[in-house]
């Protein structure tokens, strides 16, 4: 059996048992080495799927954007010992918009064994809920910051969107909501349709789809909420 | 409390309890109302989540290719009832890359809350396993049949990943996956990374990643089972 890393998905908000299979939940529980953007959401993490150990006893490293390319390699540690390692998010798939992907791809290059947990993850809950086209679509990320580099890629990723009949999935922290939705409802043209997910798999979860023109005339309140943006121009 | 289409991930292999969590098999096992792609592999599902109640029960309407356009609302009726109403996929995220979406767009269209579910999607199992660019990825969909035309998309798709730092994922139906890998090692650079994931979830799932020139020299031999590929050219 050669030694795995796991991939594990956590919550976007509430309970692990209500955001993995059990046959996942059972798989984190044999694990006693660990990756995670953040130390203490890990801990809480764990602590809520049940270890059949003390926390304390429980090695948790971080991987996070102030890790130099340099030292991903000695994360591997546990796998060159012979033990399975674990990859935790800090919410939702770890290696998808998140620096994750550098400890798969070191994993990957040394030849070990890297298996996904299912779990959630956001992009495809909301495009799910959607209805919009499912055959094509693309996860552009985080918008630009500045409002004329925003408006611009909202426009590029418009027009890209109506040239290929594809979805355009983005993301914002939510303090910038807000500057997406008055950008969004400015650039699009009417009958583009746009879809506002938020607090997905919460209770007060809501998604919701609107043409650009129907939105003018009563705009998205995601306020800080976490949201996924999705956009189809026909 | 409005009637909810609630979009139900299915296993792609393997049994339920396996691929969702407790908490959607929970609200599975509260519908009687369903719309599936296949009505046999449907009662299948539902027999291994253990619904509350005998088969013949569950009342369960076909969405599939062969589906009119003007027939899709009529399979809203258990919403219009005031009953919850569940969409099951054929394997996987219904909905994305499925007749689904024309359910749930209809749907939305009509007011009724849509609430996706938790549970596998082999886009982004394969994603999070392969450590190639989460920041930005594309789902391409299926590629050409004919040689010439999937050979020149591939282009296409390579020189898109390069310029974007995107990683590109396609789908093919199994009996394809010979073609579609004998293109990708003709066509792409030597450098290019290529992600073969097959079986997913399953206990003979590998996920591995080589450059085009590793691949030349021992092709990816996925057969007939079930693959995604992702590409990330540098």
């Amino acid at each position: 059996m050669h030694p795995t890393l796991y991939a594990i998905p956590t919550p976007l908000g509430g309970l692990p048992g209500d955001a993995l299979p059990e046959s996942a939940l059972g798989i984190v529980r044999g694990l006693r080495d660990f990756v995670a953007e953040n130390a203490k959401s890990a801990r809480a993490f764990l602590a809520a799927v049940g270890m059949p150990c003390a926390l304390r006893e429980l090695r948790i490293e971080v991987l996070d954007q102030n890790t130099r390319n340099d030292s991903v390699r000695a994360l591997l540690a546990p796998l060159r010992e012979g033990r399975a390692l674990g990859l935790l998010s800090e919410a939702g798939c770890p290696a998808i918009a998140d620096p994750g992907a550098l400890l798969v791809a070191a994993a990957q290059g040394a030849g070990f064994r890297v298996a996904p947990l299912i779990g959630p993850s956001s992009i495809v809950l909301a495009l799910m809920a959607s209805g919009l086209e499912g055959q094509r679509f693309a996860f552009c990320g985080y918008l630009p910051r500045e409002t004329g580099a925003r408006e611009g890629r909202i426009r590029q990723l418009e027009q890209r969107s109506r040239a290929e009949t594809a979805t355009q999935v983005f993301i914002e922290t939510p303090y910038r909501n807000q500057a997406i939705v008055t950008s969004l409802l400015r650039v699009c043209a009417p009958q583009t349709r746009l879809c506002v997910a938020t607090d997905l798999t919460l209770p007060q979860e809501t998604v919701v789809v609107r043409s650009i023109a129907e939105w003018r005339s009563a705009p998205p309140q995601p306020g800080r909420r976490p949201s996924v943006f999705l956009l189809l121009a026909s």
